[in-house]
């Protein structure tokens, strides 16, 4: 394993519970080799670490997978692939619902603009990025320095070395990675299983367990036109995992704060979270509404409708444990009990909690604007996105890249073009649903008299707006996007296009807040975090990985079962489970067996392992993770965790906090027998 | 006609838009006889308005209906039926699905808890509750004064008359009629069609036209076990109305805020509609989730969750009013107008506008606190509403019933000892889920850290505190309530049923709430707008309804469709195209049509009008209203307005603004020729 920081980086925060059994989303190159020999006396090699760095895959739009044959074929959720489903979808053919099997490669289906990235290396450049900060340089100066600098790293390195090049903050700016990755940009559907079966239980059981779902998904990267070759692949392993065997979950958890102060957590409880479930819950409301008018706008919005409702009940399960005093309580006396070592030892690291606590003070002045206006909540519309993206470009393309806003700068620009241009379809009523929504939810945020608002309105009411909007805009069509794309900011402030006149009057303001985000906010946390982190190491050593940032990690943990209220949730559930639940509720959604699986319920073993959960600790975006045992093998594709697990953001703990994995053995039984996808096990090594 | 108050009592308040064509909610005593007569050569005589008077029915849980035969028969909505069929449905047997018909007297349904109220006398005691408040009394002194002489007014009438009196609060405090009731609590079901054609296109379809609804639900009144003599009724016309039509809506209008101040608009704009939204939409997403467990779950939450829906569709209805600058304009041109008048000829009146301005301010300090813990917001819960009556009644009863809380003076006990003692199961698994919903969405407003919530939820996170609480309280059990509303205060402090405990451990904060709504807001206005009243009826004269306050008014109006996008809406719809409409969605939910309908379609006459509008003037409360021609004959059954008609609660247009009914005929076809009616069809004078 290429590892360019040799030295372990991780660092303690005793803001988080004490270091637990199981706990960690550790970074690939700093694992926890001492504790997981002594746990569970496995040796941790450089080949082992290695080989599943690069068999990992990260998808761009959110969610993990892995390799699963030499020949670029990967695993992951239906739900990472949805998306990708989704556009490849018409009202006649419904791949989201129907699933699909390229029975050939030829009959593999290009998807519009999917981005698959694997991490080939790490470089710790946390010097040079602190070194671009003087101490004592203004926030404001200091923010421009330390993105300037970010830029100049990632871009030296994509010119040197070709690949896509991102630098991650770790330990909320205790440390900073620069992460070299391989881009793969032709991606194609290989097989996807029926939704039904994916998302059996659908809401009522996102997020519980004992689970039944399918939720798997194929793909193949193609370079120059062709299966890439991918020789660190994981082999699918048929037994599956045993109980209390160890297993190692690989991927790309999104977003934990477990070592964030109390200040912090109670500004998250009682503003941030409260704003974004009320923004889902909005959304959410408007989508089935619009998915009851019929079966096409049920097909147009589901997409969506799973995303807001899987982040409503993530985030409710995060309110839920912040409003939980036990938890608080512990949160409030281990940063107390920090806090006294630091006074003791390092008094001036303490000048950091009330760092954190005042930038969250300067925040709560106007996070819900930055939300709003510069996170385009208030324009939760697609097109509006693009109109953005049009802007923005125009206007930064004219300074040098260190300067521009992040996004576009030299490195990132590929990635924002596949977007950008990208021919996945836009459906112009449903367009306008959102938009009316979101524009209303922002004027129920802050009231109708909002200047910025006002300018996004004009005399109209938002649902009046927003069919003007969408009536007024070609933006759907992806030649007056390259069109746009070729003009200068002055020609393109000259344009009539409704959605990229929106797009400039509300810029001038966005960005202003932007500015205050990062100068109010971002950058004295950084500072402050990092100062905590530099102060903790001094005194413990490295012990408890950085908190999650969608890059790459290893978690580990051991299969079993957990106890409810006295009685004992086995381990894993059957395909028989699933069809007695089905008859249970007369096969009706969200608990209805596609025609495939009732057909083919006497060919099925019903005692095939279906899904099965470990106390390895993951989180959101850890969806489509490999589960991994010891031998490197794929015994798993992670898809959830169970309600238990929802605190994860804030504390681990494996009493009954499970991730909840599709079995090894239920993929290949079920590809065998109901799918009819023999050149697929062929592919996985499970037949000649 | 006995109207106790001869003169007409209605202001002009320029407020609102210039009296347009057909506005208003007219009180009985006080109706438009000139301009009708004017616009449509009707003589409204005494006997008529005294015959509809008696023939209207308060539903006292919140909708309107009317007697439709001499023996206590009650015509109203399905939807306002299903509180009772909802409370008389088990697990095996859904009267709201399946409907419902006696086929004989004895299989008439007594109703759990239903009241319903019929007007008999209208008498202005404004002079005497203005008499009470001495000018310059502080407002907290003022409020106590003017609630103190109300009830005993109140009281004075009930002893006399044996009749429930209840005072009614007109023009925002310009007014104040002490209306005298008939009540009847013992009410049966007689007949109530499936939900499914009773709510046909569902949540999509609601405030929405053309419509397709058989939104009827049938009632008798009963007095000493047997049924009511009610001579005065409304004829069944079998015919119904002709297009151009004269017609009229006898009902109980909820709310509407016409004459509202600018100010205050734009408070509703700002913090009460969005919080009100916030919550509706809380409480459905919680309500569809629990639904989604199984058909037992559907069938508990479905009551409660068509009424936050449909408040959803409301509120969002007049949001999206309130911020269209067309509507916020006209109301400030005509504010100011009115105000340059005021301040040329009675320049003390537009003290009152910066009174109602201040009095928002005050408001906005406290009004989600009010909301949340005073209005139980935070306790979404039949068994915690049960506790806090108990813990009131108890503290109360010490005190002479002028200085109680209005609900517990003694006029008011024994309609809530109807709702505290009834019968109607309660599901404690459904109150689990609502009591977390609603102290989450608490959470939500107030943080973790409000010092009221806190008391509620002790150490717990909102989910585990429900749980505790419901499982901690036998308030279930009617018996245990009658003990507990048997003891006096000190002896109810000592229990230890958990409901009990909380309503006792947030009572005092919720009543230093109310007390500070009393003082700083409603007193304030109630003086403010009787000024502006005062000084409208001095400049005008009377050419103005005041605002809806649910009592009895009379709309009139006339039949016929509109246009939208120059497309011509036609004024009523057919069975024919309600079968269309199903088939077009392959009978799925919401556009199913029942069994019955499905099968029976060859005996209907498809081209029977169904559903059909008119411009006459009405909101939420109206509906059950019956819809009545020149010679007092019932010819529809209001349910409904349109979209256009949901910024009714501001302003009045009849250009596209329609209330929606169900055709007379369409009611006697499908009791004939669908549901076997045959004993009602005689009883409705329309067989032998």
């Amino acid at each position: 394993m290429k590892v360019l920081l040799p030295a372990l980086l991780s660092l303690t925060l005793a803001l988080s519970a004490p270091g637990r059994a199981d706990e960690g989303m550790w970074l690939l190159n700093a694992p926890p080799r001492e504790r997981i020999k002594l746990d569970y006396g496995f040796e941790l090699t450089d080949a082992w670490l290695e080989r599943v760095m690069r068999a990992a895959v990260r998808f761009n739009n959110g969610g993990s997978g892995s390799f699963v044959s030499p020949e670029g074929l990967v695993i992951t959720n239906h739900h990472i692939g949805a998306d990708a489903l989704q556009k490849l979808s018409t009202p006649q053919r419904d791949l989201v619902q129907q699933g699909y099997l390229a029975r050939t490669r030829a009959e593999e289906l290009p998807c519009a603009d999917l981005e698959l990235n694997v991490l080939l290396e790490i470089e710790d450049v946390t010097e040079r990025v602190e070194a671009a900060v003087k101490p004592g340089t203004p926030s404001d100066q200091a923010a421009e320095a330390r993105s300037a600098a970010m830029t100049a790293l990632e871009k030296e390195s994509a010119d040197r070395t070709g690949l896509r090049s991102d630098i991650v903050t770790l330990y909320q700016g205790g440390a900073y990675h620069l992460y070299r990755f391989k881009k793969y940009t032709d991606v194609r559907l290989v097989m996807a299983p029926e939704q039904a079966i994916a998302f059996f239980g659908g809401d009522a059981h996102n997020f519980e367990y004992p689970r039944y779902n399918f939720d798997v998904c194929f793909f193949r990267v193609y370079e120059n036109g062709k299966p890439a070759a991918t020789p660190d692949f994981l082999p699918f392993n048929q037994a599956g995992p045993q109980a209390g065997e160890l297993v190692f979950v690989v991927g790309n958890p999104g977003r934990t704060n477990r070592l964030d102060t109390v200040e912090r957590l109670e500004h998250l409880r009682d503003l941030t979270l409260p704003y974004r479930l009320a923004r889902v819950r909005h959304a959410e409301a408007n989508l089935l509404q619009y998915a009851q008018l019929g079966p096409e706008q049920a097909r147009q919005a589901q997409g969506e409708l799973y995303s807001v409702a899987n982040a409503r009940k993530a985030y409710a399960g995060q309110f839920q444990g912040l409003l939980n005093d036990n938890i608080m309580s512990a949160k409030r006396a281990a940063q107390k009990s920090l806090q006294e070592r630091f006074q003791r030892q390092l008094p001036e690291a303490n000048l950091a909690f009330q760092e954190i606590a005042r930038s969250q003070k300067a925040l709560a002045a106007f996070e819900r604007e930055y939300s709003l206006f510069e996170q385009a909540n208030a324009f939760d519309s697609e097109l509006f996105s693009i109109a953005r993206h049009l802007v923005r470009l125009a206007a930064e393309r004219r300074l040098p890249g260190h300067q521009r806003l992040r996004e576009y700068r030299d490195t990132a620009l590929e990635s924002l073009e596949l977007t950008l241009f990208s021919p996945a379809p836009i459906e112009p009523d449903l367009e306008k649903v959102r938009l009316a929504d979101s524009l209303t939810f922002a004027a129920e945020v802050l009231g109708g008299d909002d200047p910025t608002l006002r300018k996004a309105l004009g005399p109209l009411s938002p649902e009046l707006r927003a069919a003007e909007l969408v009536a007024g805009t070609r933006l759907v069509e992806v030649a007056e996007r390259r069109r746009l794309a070729g003009l200068d900011a002055d020609s393109l402030a000259r344009e009539k296009d409704a959605m990229i006149r929106l797009a400039l009057a509300v810029d001038g303001p966005s960005r202003a807040l932007r500015k205050r985000m990062e100068t109010e906010v971002e950058e004295p946390e950084r500072r402050a975090y990092a100062q905590i982190a530099r102060g903790m190491f001094a005194l413990e050593g490295p012990t408890m990985a950085p908190d999650a940032t969608f890059s790459l990690r290893l978690a580990y943990g051991r299969v079993g079962g957990y106890q409810v209220g006295g009685k004992e949730v086995p381990w894993f559930t059957t395909f028989g489970e699933a069809f007695q639940l089905a008859a249970e509720h007369q096969n009706a959604a969200p608990f209805q067996l596609p025609v495939r699986w009732l057909e083919g319920k006497e060919r099925l073993n019903l005692r095939t392992p279906f899904d099965f959960v470990s106390t390895a600790d993951t989180i959101g975006g850890n969806s489509g993770s490999p589960v991994i045992n010891r031998a490197g093998q794929l015994v798993g594709i992670n898809f959830d965790r169970n309600r238990y697990g929802l605190v994860r953001n804030f504390v681990y703990t494996d009493q009954q906090a499970r991730h909840i994995a599709v079995h090894s053995k239920a993929v290949l039984e079920a590809l065998d027998r109901l799918y009819g996808a023999q050149a697929l096990l062929v592919e996985l090594g499970q037949k000649q």
